[in-house]
């Protein structure tokens, strides 16, 4: 298929140029707003000619705002060349957690859902060019995303100059997948009447002023998804021990769902194949491989999220069935998805996985040792904060047991006591729900962490109540002693 | 004005007994529902009655669920005779504290717009008995409440059994100024249609089936509301510091104004008075004195709260002009007036203050040294997830400058840096809208801590960055080190 196929507002044929040519509305100092949520659908050519024009010399460093994490064409390239001074709201990738970490690029980790809204607001800076991939344009000038969606809408928006990424590797058939809906700013912002995952709000593209458009880039290049670990047997026990307590919590029929990225996610989804639920309504930010099996078990009514983030062998499957998918899938802008309003009207179910919990029921899912970004927050805390039940999931224990990931105290707070319901390990469900914060212990300690360490954790909390006493006895002077224990001997065992 | 006027639904006249005779429907291990948010609209006889027959030798404990504080003559009364064995989901006064600190009762601190709809869910055990303060009950049953809300439209609802305190001392005046909606439970929930404060969308009433009410008692105990301290020079400050900074930030017109409870909250309302904007309105919790002076002074559009919490003069005040105050006034149940879905629509401004803050912006509002209950997390976390601006505000020090209130590390976290927008001491205003971890730092302690203590922080975060490295640089094992030499010599300081 030809590029002029997929411009269907002639009067743009003449912005068709290189991504050489393209990358220079971008210059040093500048912010750009990109597509990209998860390594689907971002900008691939425009970004390798900008990382280009730094190793050659140029010096250019941007502020550079996705919907979340992105494919390494975007991403790994910059960071290789040093080109981020500033990045928001989430990744993943090494060069880029490195340039993190090393205070090479400063970063903001931001709830997910308002990501759009503080941009606009003008807490993030000023936009200059938002960079788009997409799969075509229409005659009035709105663009088609491709395989996410994220917070291109509003960048598209806000965005002095855009450029456009027609990527032919993107079929056609995605049109109509999408459904697109800008909140307005108070005190103008309405009800988003969604009442049910399935319903469509919005457009199936997102509008853009022609004229913003300078560049239209021919693109064939493909989404550099990440390949997905086969199911391990604590990840598959962790699922189970999820469902066994859903099916008996919930009855027969399931809440929307929530889930988030990785294995964890991909097990429970896979084990709800094998579950008595039909019906199944995912309210979500991603759509990974095992909601395609439950598509095709018919199990599924409907998936709602921002994003497909499948392995390769899933999108390769999704392409070639992008009819029969298109019919139960939904992909939003992510301040839709992730929206506080949508979670608590329906009641989701959020299922997301911490890094480590404490014996009362806090949890970090983004620093490890309370110091080192791994990813970032995402959309855990938008739905953590508001959905009807918030679960936790977490192995007992990492390193080969020498990590218990159940400790005193968690080193950073993402998701506090206030709000957590459930905490699953492989070892069992802790149900915190209507808990004081030391009956949580006792429900920590024996269901959630891993027997090794059960005695420690008891000793540590006796000895709290006892010295310290109060609603929370903490030992502050050994509070992180585990992790410092750990950083010091390779082991929390002491 | 005669009980009887107050019971418009005759073939309830029957139901009218002593608080002795209705307190013996509440039994031993029964869950107990009562109206009340902050100490006005809770019922008072009926506790006093329930507190007596524990203090005659009988057995008595209960799961005690409000709306929020309440005033002594229910938790303190309660608490006096230890017949709490459960508390939720705030508390203020010195009985109930110490009950819950000693582990004599089992507290859950839970987001105040989430407790009725966990009651419904069944995470907080089944309501044997709803306890009423009314101003009056309806032909049809319906309740009018007095001058709170909370959850008492939901506590009605699901309850067993309703024991109405028809209270005489609460003006007739006050029908017409509450606007009562229940949200249905998912699946069937539907948006909530307000998109301004003034905006009334349910029934003056709560909606009772009238073979529920069991006893209806008569009651003249007045609301024991709390004396307001004098405006100290260090809320002034801090107030002034807010202001200042939300004229230049937010311009001519402001977002909907949320404010916590207390002096400092008042402080801010009384410069607001001062300040150049009218058209005011507040999307709020709670309704303090300073409001009603907003109103005489024309500046105000609408309150809407849940509760009114002013002093002992103030509720005069209200009393006597409780007609012009209907008019601007709207109390709702705190499952609206807290409810995510609107605090992210008006994108309101949330000022809520802290006990301590640490240099990477999270902040600890409920647990003195990560341990000591001291109220709850009450409201402020719905806000500050969800608001469109999010402020905290603390005073620099604390204890005659012995402890700092700008730590290394926060003992407790309840709101965190994902969610933090600005943080407002005596000494400064801190925007950290858009920072890296490492940019904040420079603002905590540039701006807001107190200067007898920026060396020692300078010195924790630089040791930090150099030894440690990172996002955010933690010395895990000192992390708390601040906090243990308070509580080994006096002071902070070392």
């Amino acid at each position: 298929m030809n590029i002029e196929d997929r411009i269907l507002n002639k009067t743009l044929l003449s912005k068709v140029t290189t991504a050489e040519e393209a990358a220079k509305y971008i210059k040093d100092g500048m912010n750009v707003g990109c597509s990209g949520f998860t390594p689907c659908g971002y900008p691939k050519a425009v970004p390798l000619a900008l990382a280009d024009r730094v190793k050659n010399g140029e010096k250019i460093r941007i502020g550079l705002l996705t919907g979340a994490s992105v494919g390494r064409e975007l991403d790994e390239a910059l960071a290789g060349v040093n080109a981020v001074s500033r990045r928001y709201p989430y990744q993943t990738g090494k060069l880029i957690s490195k340039r993190i970490n090393d205070g090479d690029t400063m970063y903001q980790d931001i709830h997910l859902s308002q990501v759009a809204q503080q941009q606009r607001y003008g807490f993030l800076g000023h936009l200059d060019v938002a960079v788009v991939e997409a799969v075509a344009i229409m005659g009035n000038g709105g663009i088609i995303p491709s395989t996410s969606v994220g917070n291109t809408p509003s960048f598209i928006q806000e965005a002095d100059k855009v450029i456009v990424e027609v990527n032919t590797s993107q079929p056609m058939e995605l049109i109509g997948m999408h459904d697109i809906l800008i909140p307005k700013d108070p005190p103008y912002r309405q009800p988003i009447l969604i009442t049910d995952p399935s319903q469509r709000i919005g457009t199936s593209y997102m509008p853009c002023d022609p004229s913003k458009i300078v560049a239209i880039v021919p693109c064939d290049i493909t989404d550099k998804t990440r390949p997905l670990a086969p199911l391990d047997e604590t990840s598959k026990k962790m699922a189970a021990n999820l469902l066994d307590f859903l099916e008996v919590d919930q009855g027969d029929t399931l809440p929307p769902l929530q889930s988030g990225v990785g294995n964890v996610a991909n097990a429970v989804m896979a084990g709800l194949l094998d579950s008595k639920y039909t019906n199944i309504n995912m309210w979500t930010e991603v759509i990974q491989d095992a909601m395609f099996d439950l598509i095709d078990s018919g199990k599924v009514n409907a998936i709602s999220g921002t994003s497909l983030t499948p392995s390769p062998e899933g999108l390769e499957r999704f392409y070639k069935d992008i009819k029969k998918y298109r019919e139960k899938i939904i992909l939003r802008p992510q301040e839709i998805s992730n929206n506080p309003e949508i979670a608590r009207r329906l009641g989701v179910v959020a299922m997301n996985t911490a890094l480590e919990v404490d014996i009362y029921g806090n949890s970090n899912s983004t620093h490890m040792f309370g110091t080192r970004m791994i990813n970032g927050i995402g959309g855990s805390g938008d739905f953590s904060r508001n959905g009807g039940l918030v679960v936790m999931l977490t192995p007992s224990i990492a390193r080969d047991g020498k990590v218990s990931c159940v400790v005193p105290h968690v080193s950073h707070v993402d998701h506090t006591e206030h709000e957590i319901h459930i905490i699953v390990t492989e070892q069992g469900v802790g149900d915190l729900r209507g808990l004081d914060p030391r009956e949580k212990v006792k429900v920590m300690i024996e269901n959630c962490a891993h027997p090794d360490y059960r005695p420690a954790l008891w000793d540590y909390y006796n000895r709290g109540r006892k010295e310290v006493g109060g609603h929370i006895p903490i030992l502050l002077g050994e509070a992180f002693s585990w992790h410092v224990r750990f950083l010091e001997t390779g082991t929390m065992k002491s």
